[in-house]
């Protein structure tokens, strides 16, 4: 066992040398939905896990390789931790304020694509291996790393590899990538995740684009089909429309219902931060606002492309349209219905022209929230900011979980340094230096505790 | 009376000189949309002008200047040429063959962006009368030009320039900016231009992209709003859905479909152009699909821009997203009603927070088909192209010809030396060097018969 007063003198006075590792790690622009900088970045999580006495691998997967790493430990129980060293796209570069790919430390945050999701949390919990190795010689129970590469466009081959994979990658309990402080700097448990579905809808109407005023009257408008088939999706009342859609949706439990109770309202907080003036559907209130927030299934409109976007005006009629799509899952959707229940809608509403290009998809998962694991990590927060976490019983996100759920029969369990202000998948992403410090002392009681338990 | 046989052979003689100071201007990049290269394109403009005995003056409209021109001539009677100088903006830059400012002629074509629209028209004419004083010093009667530099952005300043200067502009009849062959080499009069009402939608329903995981199912979404807005304006059955939109429209008339059934069927050639599959509303055969091209009103998407537009997935959802939207009017709409009556649609449509942008407009504007300037310019056609002009009632596309019509009561026709596959608005516009001297020399006849008529 570890003297955690020692570990946390580690951890404060060797705060300047991990952030320097991460600023290196996020020098790398490794932006999945881009296809760059993916084999250098995993080349680097390798080499940085060897530093740590990790037997590492870099492992195909069919896309993005994964890292695999393990090191054995003195008490034969294992925690899995799972990462990612994908981006998201920095784009629109020109509202940062320092350059996406050169980490800078103000004010006490440091700011970079990816310093939040998800190197950040990576490089931490190497810091927190660090102080315990820095005691003893010997981790306190064997650690595994799964650090993939296509996080951020929906994990396309994790499923596949983690099955493939299943007896290497054993383990007894998981870590998963983030997890967070909500407004009020309280830490948060995250029992589950939506899945996702996230498609390209793409028109070609004609083989070039046109002058407006002769085309406008007589030939067909990608631009138009697009906006008619996107409208026939989702109407303002916010019901996806796509017959079979909620078939089999499952509404939120009573235990989901007493957990989110427990949660704070956080309206206000949305209003101030991103400027909402009404919530979808009109619903306000606590804990109503969060059930809907994580709970439902969403149909989200992520871009849309036609024709001329240029300043002032031209007459053109744009041969080709574009829109990516998002679709949230929740219990027990998955992104393969989903997949053949709009190809068959956008069939019978008369648009077989457009075409679907399917660009990643997990199914929901879910934790027991009672779970012995979950509690370990739920009471160890205390000890580091005050409280314990508060369950929150499913995140409105979306990650490969199920796989690991699944296939792997973990108990997945989050920790992490993410507050509300990180901008992830926004320009500015950031870290603050003092939840580093935080995620980076709850790791080494939760590798402590685990191990002893 | 100039001999036409020795200013064909003077057209003939120096054509490569003409195409060259036509190179020199389309090396200005003159797009009015970017704001970019029009002041120095105006004033290579009046000095080119000025080189033929012109006083030349570059007046302020308002906007980007217009350059004004006139000489005497023998006879006193006038005829204005009406030009512009401005382009299409260049967009998309990967489609051209060969840069688009950098005149490049290849195949007995000369390719650059506004060789055809409109700086090889301006050009074609000054050439028709350097080809008439070559054997004579003084012009066969008065001749006036307006070249202005904001018609590819509606014009917006023209008609009051136009009322405010009428006495300076007035003259007997006026050559519009362009002409045209059609697929079969016949040349056409065109009769009117419909007008135009050019919109940009904005919406912005946050204060930042937020993470879709995250706002998906409770935070309203630019993109979606967009969508349901726009699908208020046209449903897949074409029909403007904006409240008394048609009310002032006057359906085609007798005449109207008499000089359209002369016309050739164009469907074969859009079929096989721009490969459409089948014209909108189903509308086949002739002269139906010609009426409904150039005599109906139209709105058409010219652009859509939302959120992540790069390669492969993000998950965001934006928080703004605009549309460019281009109304072609009919006879008697006007542009300020259209603008009232969408104004009015979308907050009855609940879309009180999109904001409209009015990007310019002109009215519609038509010329008696039977007048004797027309008639002149119809048949001097024949002795260059060996047929007559054939008449169009209505071009699909606009200009400001209603200002002159309404403020000069001027009668405009058209000559000039487009073609179906000239490319205009869009990568690798071109001209046919072949038309450039028949168009030419059509103007060198125009004005020798104007000034004795």
């Amino acid at each position: 066992m570890a003297d955690i007063k020692l570990t946390d003198k580690y951890i404060s006075d060797h705060l300047n040398e991990s952030l320097d590792e991460l600023s290196k790690l996020c020098a790398i622009p490794s932006v999945a939905a881009q296809n760059r900088g993916l084999d250098e970045c995993a080349a680097l999580v390798s080499v940085m896990l060897e530093r740590r006495g990790f037997k590492a691998e870099i492992m195909p997967s069919g896309g993005a390789p994964v890292v695999y790493a393990e090191r054995k430990g003195k008490v034969d129980k294992t925690l899995l931790f799972y990462n990612h060293y994908d981006v998201q796209p920095p784009e629109p570069l020109e509202l940062w304020e320092t350059p996406p790919f050169e980490a800078n430390r103000r004010n006490g945050m440091m700011f970079a694509r990816g310093v939040s999701d998800d190197k950040g949390h990576f490089v931490s919990r190497l810091f927190a291996l660090d102080a315990l190795l820095a005691q003893d010689p010997e981790l306190p129970c064997n650690i595994k790393f799964v650090v993939e590469g296509e996080e951020e466009i929906g994990s396309v081959h994790v499923p596949a590899f983690v099955e493939k994979h299943a007896k290497k990658l054993a383990a007894d309990a998981c870590i998963w990538e983030f997890g967070y402080v909500d407004h009020r700097d309280i830490p948060m448990q995250v029992l589950g995740m939506r899945g996702i579905c996230y498609v390209q809808l793409d028109l070609e109407c004609l083989t070039q684009d046109v002058h407006s005023g002769l085309g406008g009257s007589i030939f067909p408008n990608a631009a138009w089909r697009l906006v008619w088939a996107l409208s026939t999706l989702k109407g303002p009342d916010e019901r996806i429309r796509i017959p079979h859609h909620y078939d089999n949706v499952l509404p939120p439990s009573q235990r989901d219902r007493e957990m989110a109770s427990k949660l704070p309202y956080e309206g206000d907080e949305y209003r101030q931060r991103y400027g909402v003036k009404a919530f979808l559907r009109g619903t306000d209130g606590h804990p109503d606002l969060h059930l809907q927030e994580t709970l439902e299934p969403t149909c989200t409109i992520c871009g849309l492309t036609s024709g001329y976007q240029g300043a002032g005006s031209k007459t053109v009629l744009p041969a080709k349209a574009s829109a990516k799509v998002d679709f949230r899952l929740v219990p027990n959707q998955t992104p393969e219905e989903v997949l053949k229940n709009l190809r068959a809608h956008l069939d019978a509403e008369g648009f077989q022209d457009v075409q679907i290009t399917y660009l990643g998809g997990e199914a929901p998962g879910r934790t027991d929230p009672d779970d012995p694991f979950v509690n370990l990590v739920v009471n160890t927060a205390k000890d580091v900011y005050g409280v314990p976490q508060e369950r929150v019983p499913m995140s409105g996100g979306s990650g490969p979980n199920h796989a690991f759920l699944h296939f792997l029969k973990l108990l997945v369990a989050v920790a992490g340094l993410g507050y509300p202000g990180n901008q992830v998948h926004a320009p500015n992403e950031n870290i603050r230096e003092d939840l580093y410090v935080k995620a980076t002392q709850h790791v080494t009681r939760i590798v402590n505790e685990f191990a002893k338990s």
